[in-house]
């Protein structure tokens, strides 16, 4: 298992990061110091938020971050690379600093979810992986902080692997889901390397294999008693699979004085279904038989099916959470907010655009959010430039940085830097939390969202506004530009 | 990068498959033979057909299923497993036999992608990867194929491994979307484990790093004579990018007599502004400079703007190729079709469903696609059971397996068999073909359907008939099961 934690994802880049790196090197700007900031622009489903993940792989690709011997064979090979900059690859290691949200933060569109502080050939080479890690674990995560609010309470179970995009996706798809609230995974591998709980009972062919469902139930609850969940729709669930799960308990189960088992539902219509197998389970007097369901769900079916009276406990949510299907990407993007002159001096640099919202915030940066000391609640998020603190022993007046006349005054707050440093000149600074304490910092940091911004439909737009600083910044380079 | 390569996965399974397997060995069924099937029931898109893509990947995993001691002592830890059980997977290895349809071939729903011929422990547990491999890479090499056609001829290259989900999804996603068509990718490691050429220039970040456009194209064009795209939407792609381009191409590649050169769009309405700049290059006399763009494309907004006469030579797609985001999940799943009784007879399976296309074809089977001898296209796919063999000098009447009464007569065909044995007694006989072979005979292959099955829109469907006495052993199955 180690293997994989140790993977070698140098290459894992675009191509254009090596082109522009040996000019970066032949002009003389390799070791220029620049920031990037890592950002997205809208929330995946029309969300109010999104929530953080993948910064624990970034850290992994960071540390080992190096050209082997192969790679600068291969390289070679390509004959537009000169001899001198093949060996400044073959000595490439990653010197800057790196801040971060922490993972399971709930995060909003134009914030700097990571910020990238290095010589310019290290920055721009650690674009592509940078992006895929906190886009894929942070579309997932958020898609599972969806389906478990869904859930109301209920157990939410990732059952995708087997429709994920790779085996990374599955693997890392489970972790990501975690973070987001889902309670455990049916991933094996996933349990053997984060801890994410893996569980899982019978397929169909389990009871194909025997020569009755009625065989094949006993046969597993004889194995299995303290874990018997039966998959009772192979031939029909009503008629055959929930009476011979009954029968089952009955002659297994109730001897051993076991109450707590299970069944599952692949198929049909779960709401009537699942009423009826309630119903036959409570008069058989198995009160405490678990119902689990698991057939194409996401977080709306999962309201649907629970507004209308099913009786589930347990959801298996598989395919069009592990894919995010609904809306299967997450569009952060990295772009330059500053090069550092000889001098010291930082400079802002602006990615100017048609498309207003593809306008970048400028500068080196610092990311804060308001908490109101009453409530516990988000209050809103305050860009400010690096040198900037905010005193939130002092009253505060935002505004919106589209519409500068819409402002708004924040009282009795406290102010949180979201971002921590993760890598100081090259080196791991951050201790990185265990997986379950992410799950749970998550959970809390969700509920200190207000129920609008957590709509489904027609969120609420949180704050994130600018400070009058970077504000003035900002659209004094945007003038500068002619726009 | 050899450890990617090496990479044990056989953790990478659903928990249930373990529960399960541990059953059959209790219940002395593990060593039973069994017959899966892996196929199936829609393509995506509401497409004609797929690609099938993915096998190479469970090849290698196949190859190196075992559990490692880690795997043993994480598998003990959980409690459930007995000792003499842990001991039986420790010795675990792959005995059977696999038949598949080469990497590239076109597919259809309900036929056997692949079939697994094994004792049923090991049938099992290879489930999740065999359908995750099989899922993710024909998935892309679909949608790849789709983009493909529709780009009418120009290049198209994969662009998306900053929106992947995953390591895998970008990796083995360019792998897969260059067996649909695409002619490249920007994603370094997939050229350099695969031979996918990848390619790339400059981002944004180049344009911004120097104090012009001007410079920051000059510099480019003089590192990079022969590989000379420029990313003209810093700034402002008509008044400012496009000019420069020209000014730089006649200072630098002028003199040197080189007359191939590129411009690439990033944003901005692609029909207006390319058709613009292909007029200012033309007037210019850079007649052969190239045209790419690469905003959020695939094959629909592809073939719009080819309609409305935009000028564009290469199209760089992106995050809705990687991750197939108008519909994001190829639903293979794994059926039992036989097992083996202990005199070596076939005795078939069937899985019934209330929804008749969920309702299996049972029994170990062969698959025939039928060639018109004069046309060379490919007229009807056919199963059979094992045992029969079509005989193509004579007709062949097939019928509907649903509608039994439509009946075509098929003459002048060859029948070619489709799958081809890949394992053997758990020994490799299969020679994996290079992937530069695999994407010329998946093109020459969707060459052999009509265009009616390729339409993006209400495709016709193509047959995939059952023979008359698989027919009635599946019939015979559903009738004694009282359907």
């Amino acid at each position: 298992m180690e293997d994989r934690q140790k993977l070698n994802l140098t290459m894992l880049c675009d191509f254009y990061e090596l082109t522009m790196i040996q000019g970066y090197f032949e002009k003389g700007y390799a070791d220029r110091i620049t920031y990037f900031d890592l950002f997205f622009r809208r929330c995946p489903d029309g969300a109010g938020f999104a929530i953080a993940a993948g910064l624990e792989q970034i850290v992994q690709y960071i540390q080992d971050l190096h050209f082997s011997r192969e790679d600068i064979a291969y390289l070679r090979g390509r004959g537009m690379f000169s001899e001198k900059f093949l060996q400044y690859l073959a000595d490439f290691r990653f010197t800057g600093d790196i801040w971060a949200v922490p993972e399971g933060t709930p995060i909003f569109p134009q914030e700097p979810i990571i910020t990238v502080r290095a010589p310019a050939a290290q920055a721009q080479l650690i674009e592509t992986f940078l992006l895929l890690s906190v886009n894929h674990q942070s579309l997932i995560a958020t898609k599972a902080n969806r389906v478990v609010r869904a859930a109301e309470g209920r157990t939410v179970l990732e059952f995708g692997s087997r429709r994920a995009q790779g085996a990374d996706a599955a693997i890392l798809g489970a972790r990501a889901a975690y973070i987001g609230g889902c309670h455990g995974t049916a991933c094996t591998i996933s349990d053997q390397l984060f801890g994410v709980r893996a569980g899982g009972t019978m397929a169909h062919a389990w009871v194909q294999m025997f020569d009755s469902e009625y065989e094949a139930f006993k046969a597993y609850v004889q194995m299995y008693p303290n874990n018997a969940t039966l998959l009772v729709d192979t031939y029909d669930t009503l008629r055959s699979g929930v009476p011979n799960a009954i029968r089952v308990f009955n002659e297994v189960l109730k001897p051993m004085g076991i109450t707590q088992c299970g069944i599952r539902l692949d198929s049909g219509d779960m709401t009537y279904l699942t009423k009826q197998a309630r119903k036959m389970l409570d008069e058989a007097g198995w009160t405490e038989c678990k119902i689990s369901v698991s057939n194409s769900l996401d977080e709306y079916i999962i309201r649907d099916v629970l507004r209308q009276g099913a009786k589930i406990d347990l959801f298996g949510v598989g395919e069009r959470l592990i894919t995010a299907r609904s809306e299967p990407i997450f569009g952060g993007v990295y772009k330059l907010a500053a090069v550092e002159n000889e001098d010291g001096t930082i400079a802002p640099r602006i990615k100017i655009s048609e498309n207003v919202g593809k306008i970048t915030n400028p500068h080196y940066k610092k990311l804060y959010r308001f908490y109101g000391k009453d409530s516990g609640k988000a209050l809103a998020d305050y860009l400010t430039v690096h040198d900037e603190r905010v005193d939130d022993t002092q009253d505060l007046v935002i505004f919106d940085p589209d519409a500068t006349w819409k402002r708004k005054n924040i009282t009795n707050f406290t102010a949180k830097e979201l971002q921590v440093p993760v890598f100081q000149g090259g080196k791991l600074v951050y201790d990185l939390p265990k997986l379950e304490d992410i799950r749970t910092y998550c959970a809390r940091q969700v509920d200190t969202l207000w129920d609008e911004i957590k709509r489904f439909d027609n969120p609420q737009t949180y704050y994130v506004d600018l400070s009058q600083k970077l504000w003035d910044i900002k659209y004094g380079l945007l003038k500068r530009n002619g726009k």
